[in-house]
């Protein structure tokens, strides 16, 4: 079984077109990393999820149930990655929320993800559009990191960076940023836009980076960049459009401590 | 058959749950009236959605087949609407679209809404956000306007309008914002958040509105207010929050035009 879907508690055959996710993409959505038939994170993405539905003002389901689901399905697991996607399912009228809406929810496994021992990173030109009532959590509409990860792939690049309105970097388009400066890793705030990445949240619970602006300035002259989510772990940036770092040993010991708490991140950085 | 799902020309039974519809909202759609088997603003809507298509770098389904099918769905209906929701379809690796990306597009028929002959709206405190990349197109993100209408209906209202970043009035959430100052009609621009409504491109290019930046003050002394889009006509607004506006010669001049070029627009206002 590598995906299941449900309405509540009700195994689904098929999505509707009728799914408020299809039509809108009202929902949010998870994406973990597995490891040896468990998700090591899941009570951070389980709180990013309920954080998402509380915004979104979409109902739960029953999370005693979710978890169950999820045990069946990543028991056998070595690695892999588990995609939780939540939408407010079928209902209402056009945009108008359904009163009564019972939520969809739709398992995947999928394949783990290429994990380069460093990336390109490609600065798009696609900007990030400032919305503080959808910043942080993990939705669905996602059509700018659409847009930058096809400027990315144009360029050739691993990866792609977005800036804000202003032109300060925030986050890649399926990462968030650290930036080392002085011996210690920023990591841009994402309460005007971005996703407050899981992995990411971690880090600053430790004490490991702290959240601050960077300005284009700031980011050209960093010792370091690197960049971290909740399935690769913490990748380092060879390159950022034409301006390119070296290995440096404070991204190789933020990897090991990672990888001390978290050893499924062991080989994040390496190409096996 | 009130439905019909493609991927190209082939006939789909369900929906995948790896649709980039369902899981980023990478599509457009289009809403239409449906009038004694046709739909009059047709060729407006298609360009809309070549127009959304181009900005996403979405295929296009052949066009002549989409019409096939459009005439096949609509020929027996007197009125309705007809949603064409047009997908990248699947693929791809996270947010990267596919190279050779097939698109999803169904079809589904819906009943006509509500026809109230004047609307109570509510002043939404979900702002939209300044995206120029995505604006005016009539893209499946459309999280802003679910919480906006949320809005509106938590407040007994029947639609919401909303403001930009800088609180300047754009759009209702499901239809185009008509101001009366001086005997003109204003239509706010929609080239950094909004929606380039159908209707309110007919309106522009007849003469009968002009794009114009719109304060909360100048709405505030307008001597009429009305909302359109191609599948209710133009509403007038008799309520803002707590500013009332009694009925407006202007407004029943500016729909009695409308219904002489569209005559399935003839009830709009009314309450049949």
């Amino acid at each position: 079984m590598t995906s299941a879907a449900y309405t509540g508690r009700d195994g689904l055959d098929a999505i509707s077109i009728a799914n408020r996710g299809l039509n809108y993409g009202d929902g949010v959505f998870e994406t973990m990393r597995v490891h040896r038939g468990e998700l090591p994170l899941w009570p951070r993405h389980l709180a990013r999820l309920l954080e998402g539905a509380k915004r979104l003002g979409t109902p739960m389901p029953d999370v005693d149930f979710v978890e169950a689901r999820i045990a069946v399905m990543v028991s056998a697991v070595e690695a892999s990655v588990l995609k939780l996607l939540l939408t407010r399912g079928e209902g209402g009228r056009g945009y108008s929320p359904p009163d009564d809406a019972l939520p969809t929810w739709i398992l995947s496994l999928l394949p783990l993800p290429p994990m380069p021992a460093a990336l390109r990173v490609h600065p798009c030109e696609t900007r990030l559009a400032t919305q503080p009532a959808l910043a942080g959590i993990k939705h669905c509409n996602r059509l700018e990191q659409v847009l930058g990860r096809a400027e990315a792939v144009r360029a050739g690049c691993d990866e792609g960076l977005m800036a804000d309105m202003a032109g300060n970097p925030v986050c890649a388009t399926s990462a968030n940023l650290l930036v080392l400066h002085e011996g210690r890793w920023r990591t841009p705030p994402v309460d005007a836009c971005g996703v407050a990445g899981v992995l990411r949240g971690w880090l600053i619970a430790q004490g490991l980076a702290e959240v601050a602006s960077v300005t284009p300035r700031e980011l050209d002259n960093a010792d370091n960049l690197a960049l971290c989510n909740a399935v690769r772990g913490i990748l380092p940036v060879r390159a950022l459009g034409a301006r390119e770092w070296s290995p440096h040993p404070a991204t190789g010991e933020l990897q090991a401590r990672l990888a001390m708490a978290y050893p499924m991140f062991e080989h994040a950085g390496t190409n096996p």
